[in-house]
């Protein structure tokens, strides 16, 4: 009998979710350990099938399950190895989809989230019958996956895709990204990168703004938008900030690739119209003319966490 | 009987070249035109004609050309236009490969001069073998052309690797390129991007150069390399400027697309280790870690005109 289930991994910086998916694309079930906590990658696989354990049995056990996928920074789809990930516990190179497979008994494949959740998009979601698109997930990290002529662009190593890593502050006082290098996309469209501006307006400037009641240290992307529906100025123009740089950034994407459609994805859309409208106004401004107002911007109609849970999970049928 | 030979025709925002090219990718004869010459495009296509009539003519005549193949700036391989060219004297949408069917009584392909190159290269040039490659045409203008996985990238609309237009400078007093927008790369490391630099600095600094020996508006990418070569500080100082430049645009390229190698092509290649050594240097210092000193950076092996009439020829055989 073909084993009817595989098991999806989404492994953020912050938190990994793990879903069992089957055939039409239905997660199942799902459960999700903090990435952070495990600072031997061993303990992590460990209690990733521990986890996973509770939600497979259920299904008839690991037996029913023909292999996992799996969506983490920096992975490379040709070694199966995490490799120099800034935003992970785990230094130096991690023979990840190898340790998966010793520890689950079955096929392991990874890449990188971002591809992950591109392929989920485009198998599931907002990307259906879309052949040239470029997905973009805003969470801790900024991750990108790209899509030409139905494929993802791995490169020559597996590594493609590293949009979070563009240079979009050339400037002496650009931010450092967690990456060692200044002025990443990461380092401002991200949802620390969101945190990271509301501290400096706070602590920097004496604007009027609700963020001042809350701990400069603790602001989240959350509390921005909280205060931005509440019509607080200064929230909005963190957002009108965000949006610029990430408008930038896809305004030189689109001249690399031409893509159809930019696909966002991740914690920082839940911002919705605050993020969406200044990263399509300046993307349009910048764009060259045969561009303008011709590349769709939208957001992943996916579950959150389904994008790249199946997007991973795809990876196990091959 | 098989027609024997193709035209492969490259167009740049200067001169024209068209060749005859055989099966073997040997460049039988050739001829150019002023393409700034022909403000209409009917006399540009009838001047052509005439002056391919005269290396026609002695292989047998127009009926054992089997297509001809071009490589223009802002061409559209999907639709045949060339649409919205900054540097052409033509504005708005040219049915190009339409006039050359007509006038040449044969199929036409065309692609922007820099995919045509990559085409050329992969074929007979420096990226034989390779499947992940950019190529960089640094002219009138600056090109690209992105292979991936063996396969020109055309994207969703045919216009992709618009490389000459990302931007490399954010500032207030970025430059203004030829499309209209501020900082984009082809304002910096083309041909007439360097002429720009010697002129700013002869003409806004009291430094010590032969260079001011020459009309400050007349100063040409040759002249530097001249002045470089006779040991002059500033001259490698308007390399090392344009390299900087260039090297901070390939990291966002390797980036976005992993690519084994980077291959630059044009008449700025002349300038040798006085481009090459700084866009190296940049460009390691800028691309993550995982990235760093493991892209090769090199330039075309084929003579100067033929990567580009050899590219675009290439499309007349498909």
């Amino acid at each position: 009998m073909e084993k009817p289930y595989v098991l999806g991994l989404d492994m953020g910086g912050t938190n990994s979710v793990l879903g069992i998916v089957d055939a039409r694309g239905q997660v199942l079930a799902r459960i999700s350990i903090k990435t952070q906590q495990y600072t031997d990658i061993n303990d992590y696989v460990n209690a990733l099938y521990e986890e996973a354990t509770k939600i497979v049995e259920p299904i008839g056990g690991f037996e029913m399950i023909r292999g996992i996928g799996a969506g983490a920074p920096n992975a490379n789809y040709y070694t199966g190895n995490i490799e120099q990930a800034p935003n992970l516990p785990w230094k130096g190179i991690v023979p990840f989809a190898q340790l998966l497979e010793q520890k689950f008994g079955m096929p392991a494949k990874i890449t990188n989230d971002a591809n992950a959740a591109a392929v989920g998009e485009m198998t599931y979601g907002a990307a259906r019958g879309m052949k040239d698109f470029i997905m973009i997930t805003l969470g801790t990290g900024v991750g990108g996956g790209v899509v030409v002529n139905g494929q993802v662009l791995y490169g020559h190593d597996g590594f493609a895709g590293e949009l979070g890593h563009v240079t979009v502050d050339y400037s002496e006082n650009a931010r450092m990204c967690g990456c060692g290098h200044k002025g990443h996309l990461e380092a401002y469209a991200s949802a620390t990168g969101v945190a990271r501006t509301a501290k400096e307006i706070v602590t920097t400037t004496k604007k009027k703004t609700l963020l001042r009641e809350l701990d400069p240290n603790n602001i989240t992307s959350k509390d921005v938008f909280d205060a931005a529906e509440k019509g607080d100025a200064v929230a909005k123009e963190i957002f009108d900030y965000t949006g610029m740089m990430l408008g930038r950034a896809l305004a030189d994407f689109i001249h690399f690739s031409a893509p159809e459609a930019i696909i966002m994805f991740g914690g920082l859309t839940k911002a919705g119209k605050y993020i969406l409208d200044p990263v399509v106004k300046t993307m349009n401004e910048s764009v060259m003319t045969i561009w303008k107002d011709k590349v769709k911007v939208m957001f992943s109609d996916l579950k959150e966490a389904d994008a790249a849970v199946l997007g991973a999970s795809a990876l196990a049928w091959e």
